[in-house]
């Protein structure tokens, strides 16, 4: 079995208001070494593949089908053999 | 200057209906070798802090001040130091 932990976050360039918010609300509460923040979302799934090429070849069609919208957000896949 | 990642997901026993529907939807595509699936959210911010001790227990009370719901919510904190 493995597990796989994808991240998929907005580009650079597209605005995040929800980062921002994050960002503001952690001033006001005198967390004034925080800089810019970004949110996205985490995707946290079990396997039954096990060759690991071919899982993130899958997971690499999952995000690009369903999981992210390439065109706004960039995504990242952890894969993590486990023996459990 | 460091790079905090916070993951925050839903406790093992708490019902995630954004992971369940993932997780039928990819079932539906094809992707049958999906097993549970669980969503939460990713927070990615820079740190003005340079004392990766001082910036983990500080990024800890954040998590537990605004940025996750310790009832039902689990998170993890993930420090890059970067020379950028």
């Amino acid at each position: 079995m493995l597990k796989a932990t994808i991240t998929v976050t907005l580009k650079p360039d597209v605005l995040d208001p929800q980062g921002k918010a994050i960002e503001t609300t952690l001033h006001g509460l005198g967390f004034s070494e925080v800089g810019p923040v970004r949110q996205g979302k985490v995707i946290h799934m079990d396997l039954t593949e096990t060759n690991t090429e071919t899982a993130r070849a899958r997971l690499d069609e999952m995000c690009r089908r369903l999981l992210a919208n390439t065109v706004i957000e960039d995504y990242a896949i952890i894969l993590d053999s486990d023996a459990e």
